[in-house]
């Protein structure tokens, strides 16, 4: 939370943030920024605020987000594509090194700089990149089927926007992102809100 | 999390589902799910299971889904593309009644059935097709702006793909997937996890 709130700030040009600031921004007080940031070490003179710059870099990289992530994506469709072309994606070091599908008329196609790849290459690819991490955009019916042979290829861990549950052994880490539960998150927010 | 278990099981054909069954698919206990199910109502019979459809039909009028949401979309991108396409929302009930986009070169253009209105006409658009759901799929740096117009025009919850934070009246309700920050959450688990 830190870290997003630190990129907002260096986003609008400030160099430094006053742990009073920062402690407005996440909701807490400023005395808990202070503890928190200080298990991170050492940072900013007192009175001066925090270096905004300095403290992104260092958070990211406790969060392991100072290097290159080779990713993996699963399924050309349209969310796939959206986020391919997510510049978020890369500027946080998540590069993706191969999209990829199942369905003939689609593979072989332009995608970016490169082309879509049949799902049987992922095995040799994701070892030939090394790429630890994947994005799974397929349909619901055919995810489980793919996560094993994603898992089975070396992959670690899985950001899943098919719409289903997944099971993955204890060893990967599995995300899932799915779009409808959260608008019925909002419904039921809606629907049980005080008229008043 | 039922809801969720209960369509999956629909799905693969299943008419009725025991309390044991339902509760290895949630990582709870048989008692603990008939407990959870019994505030709903009851149902099934002894013995026989829970009857999947008439469950999820109960299910889905208690969190709101029962009736129909019609949603506008802001951003006429890959993300909005996605969003419109995906079948999971219009299945639960979501309805996209107008995508909108700022950008003059995009106004006009065809999409779907329709055509991509301007952020110009929100207000009226949302009023005369009663919407009060609205998913935001624009660049970080015009969000909140948009959502401050959303609001204005009665928007009252909202699904947020732009990858910042946002502030909206305590009325409203503010989702937001960061998909960015999934990612992150990800290769943080990866950098720490056990190498064993």
């Amino acid at each position: 939370m830190y870290l997003r709130y630190l990129e907002d700030l260096a986003a609008r040009g400030h160099a430094t943030a006053s742990s009073d600031a920062l402690a407005n921004l996440c909701g807490t007080t400023p005395a808990q920024v202070r503890k928190d940031l200080s298990f991170f070490g050492s940072f900013g003179k007192r009175g001066l605020g925090y270096p905004v710059q300095e403290l992104i870099d260092h958070l990211r990289q406790i969060l392991g987000l100072g290097h290159d992530w080779p990713v993996v994506i699963i399924g050309a469709g349209k969310i796939g594509a959206a986020l391919a072309e997510y510049r978020g994606f890369r500027q946080r070091g998540f590069r993706v090194v191969g999209v990829y599908d199942n369905d003939p008329a689609k593979i072989g196609r332009p995608w970016g700089t490169s082309t879509i790849r049949s799902t049987d290459t992922l095995d040799a690819d994701v070892r030939a990149e090394g790429a630890l991490m994947a994005v799974l955009a397929v349909p619901a019916d055919h995810a489980q089927q793919v996560v094993d042979r994603a898992v089975r290829a070396g992959i670690k861990a899985i950001l899943n926007f098919a719409p289903t549950q997944l099971s993955v052994p204890p060893t990967v880490s599995l995300k899932t992102v799915n779009m409808a539960m959260e608008m019925e998150g909002l419904a039921f927010a809606l629907t049980n809100a005080d008229p008043g």
